[in-house]
């Protein structure tokens, strides 16, 4: 490692890409190689399930007018393009089903944009499967880094962390694939942040999952465009027009590197057991317990109060939903049909359900609560029941969270849950088993085979 | 015109694209045809004449790894790529020497985007010269109105306008050259407000320029999707969520229809005679005018008092830049070169000429003063010179800016100087003539060869 560091660059910054170069798959943590493999099955579960939905059919459809040279392969599909389009496509497929995992801290998705990105890089460039996994690992880091310098008050005013943040995911997956040193990797950094965007207004609409498929392609290019010589400004995070003033009030560049290779962020990481956003998650588990552990049956509520976190509130409130993506904004809808259908998978969020009579007469039943007293993963279900009864459920820490995780066994059963309509059950336990043993693969083209029906 | 508005979608927002959608050339007003027409021949100058340099050839490089369905040209090169490589090289093309037009009260630099995307889609779907010229007007317009709804908040935070309100400007163009409907076009206008970005912290670094390739290219990739059924959300500029208010803390929405449809904001373009920031050029008069006006040689200067507007010290108060890039955010240079060689184009901003003994001298001398009292097109230079006497020159409106604008016959000396060492003489000036018929052409087919070297 013999980059020098421009004497512009803010020591955090480049401490940050120094790390981003230098870390090898030889010296992780063997938790951070065991989450780093869930988040890739759970990656590709929540993309290969998503595959016929519109948001990244219509994205397909359009990159295949455009064309591009046979590079990667886009999910399930198969088609075989550039890593841009590829990385678009697959972007947005990942986060189309609200279904993706969480740096909990600040409420990123990171795997869809490193992976989206990762991938296709990885197998045009003819990576191993332990560099897919390192990539992975590191550029999970840089980009949570940068997402706690930023959040809350980033996430605040408006901006979605996935498409800003997320940017560094892809960003530095790429350039692991392409071994960027770390004086080009400032500069594809310069790159991403300058790129970095998405506006919190989209949520419910097709454009949050663009969000995603953005912060792939645009980090993608960062990375290509910096190994050409591309040259961006040399304090891109800390500078004074740079990202951290525009973007935010109050960032915090200390977090860059705070324990930087000691604490890793991905074992943070939250992976979802529902298909929505992850705030409403402990809403949703108290509500389904009040059926599973109390046996409250839906025709016994006469009303539930329904303590969450206050931002609960703020970002899924819709009272009526009109269509199952809407209603992955209604938190009295997903607490109502995961009372009634035992669960919240992406079977529940259709349009069908929003607008079935049971469902929306236990939904108006369903009164939020905004309660300071809660953190977000916690949620407490006051039942009130026909017959004079009151239960309450209290929920200390959601599924999925990093306190209660997913089991693997959990996982595996979301996964086929996904995959399997699609690929076939077959297919679908192949591809899991390639994941399982991705750290003896030689070449990524093995797996990426595997995810095309 | 039957599309209707969804009742999420502000009043302001949708009667802005009603317009977009609407507006024909036949009802253009001559003088707004004809500084579109000004406009296209200062891109295909700025462009053209960029053409070798660093950061469009590094992005041809990269686009021609990349690949793409042949609908598009590469301007000199001649590659045919898909619309959004196109954009991309175009837009960066068009920026890269800084010499391109300029949204005088936003310093939104409007035509790169517009006419980098509005070209590639044109010439893709076969349109006319008249449906590029009503593009382009229609394009500045919209890009225009939302610059003037962010100015100048908006910018002094950070925001590059050209890489944020320029995406608008690609998003209509493109949207034009594809017929979609005002519905369509607010889908649009939410695609491509949720990639607006750029940060300020890059001029002086290639990244500036990209921020123009990437508003064409976005703006271009927003319009795609919206025409394949790609849905935003309602109200993406005035929503609680959405840009006025993330990007901004004191956004007027009224900006955007004032007017509309009266009052032209093409008319308020400016046209650089320098190939350098437009805040610099009343310095650069003032400096340039004590030679040309007073016959003040170099030699007889002991100083130079060069009062200006603060944004003019803000932005270009570098004092020993150390490359052509670097000296035209350095007014000192700038006024000193200008002196020195009689104008400050091109020729003039290279890594030689910043390093000139001659040069550096009289930059030493050149003493940029902030003045409150001058509006950002005006200077002064007080010279004090060796024999004891002092001059003045007060420039009142720099030259090429709507209050004295540059002559047809000095933008065509701009554009050949720029073109024909590219192309060749014979064919700049073929290449001037189809601009000057550009309303009379079925396609753009003919344009878009004649600009291939």
């Amino acid at each position: 490692m013999t980059a020098l560091r421009d004497n512009r660059t803010s020591a955090a910054t480049w401490e940050l890409m120094e790390f981003a170069a230098a870390a090898r798959y030889e010296d992780l943590d063997e938790r951070v190689v065991r989450e780093s493999k869930r988040c890739l099955l759970d990656f590709l579960g929540v993309a290969i399930g998503a595959a016929d939905h519109d948001a990244p059919t219509l994205a397909l459809v359009q990159i295949r007018e455009l064309g591009g040279t046979p590079q990667a392969t886009v999910l399930a599909h198969g088609d075989r393009t550039n890593v841009l389009n590829a990385a678009l496509v697959n972007g947005v497929m990942s986060h189309v089903l609200d279904f993706d995992d969480t740096h909990m801290p600040t409420i990123l998705h990171p795997t869809g944009p490193i992976l989206a990105a990762g991938l296709a890089v990885g197998e045009w460039h003819e990576r191993s499967g332990r560099d897919l996994i390192a990539a992975h690992a590191v550029a999970y880091e840089v980009s949570a880094r940068i997402s706690l310098a930023l959040y809350p008050e980033h996430y605040d005013v408006g901006w979605h962390m996935t498409g800003t943040t997320g940017t560094f995911g892809g960003m530095t997956a790429a350039a692991r694939m392409l071994d960027l040193p770390p004086d080009q990797l400032v500069h594809a950094l310069g790159l991403a942040a300058t790129q970095a965007a998405g506006h919190r207004e989209h949520f419910g609409a097709m454009t949050k999952s663009f969000h995603m498929g953005k912060a792939a392609t645009n980090g993608a290019l960062a990375a290509l465009l910096a190994r050409r010589g591309y040259t961006a400004a040399p304090d891109p995070l800390e500078g004074r027009r740079a990202m951290f003033t525009v973007m935010s009030t109050a960032a915090t560049p200390a977090d860059l590197v705070s324990d930087l290779g000691e604490r890793w962020e991905i074992l943070r990481n939250g992976i979802k057991p529902y298909s929505c956003g992850v705030v409403t998650h402990a809403g949703i588990d108290a509500v389904r317990r009040l059926g599973t552990e109390l046996e409250v049956r839906p025709d016994d509520v006469e009303a539930i109060e329904l303590h969450v976190h206050p931002l609960v509130i703020e970002l899924t409130s819709k009272p009526e939903p009109r269509t199952g993506l809407e209603g992955k904004f209604s938190i009295a809808f997903a607490g109502a049909i995961a009372l009634l259908d035992g669960t919240a998978r992406t079977h529940q969020f259709t349009d069908e359900n929003v607008r079935r009579p049971d469902v929306v007469a236990l939904r108006d039943r369903i009164h939020p609560t905004p309660d300071d007293s809660l953190s977000p993963i916690q949620a407490q279900a006051i039942a009130r029941l026909r017959d004079g009864r009151e239960l309450t459920v209290a929920v200390a820490a959601a599924t999925g969270t990093p306190e209660n995780p997913v089991t693997d066994a959990e996982l595996h059963e979301k996964f086929h849950d996904l995959v399997d309509p699609v690929l076939g059950r077959g297919r679908g336990e192949r591809l899991a088993a390639i994941v399982d043993s991705i750290d003896e693969a030689k070449s990524l083209d093995e797996l990426t085979a595997a995810c095309v029906r």
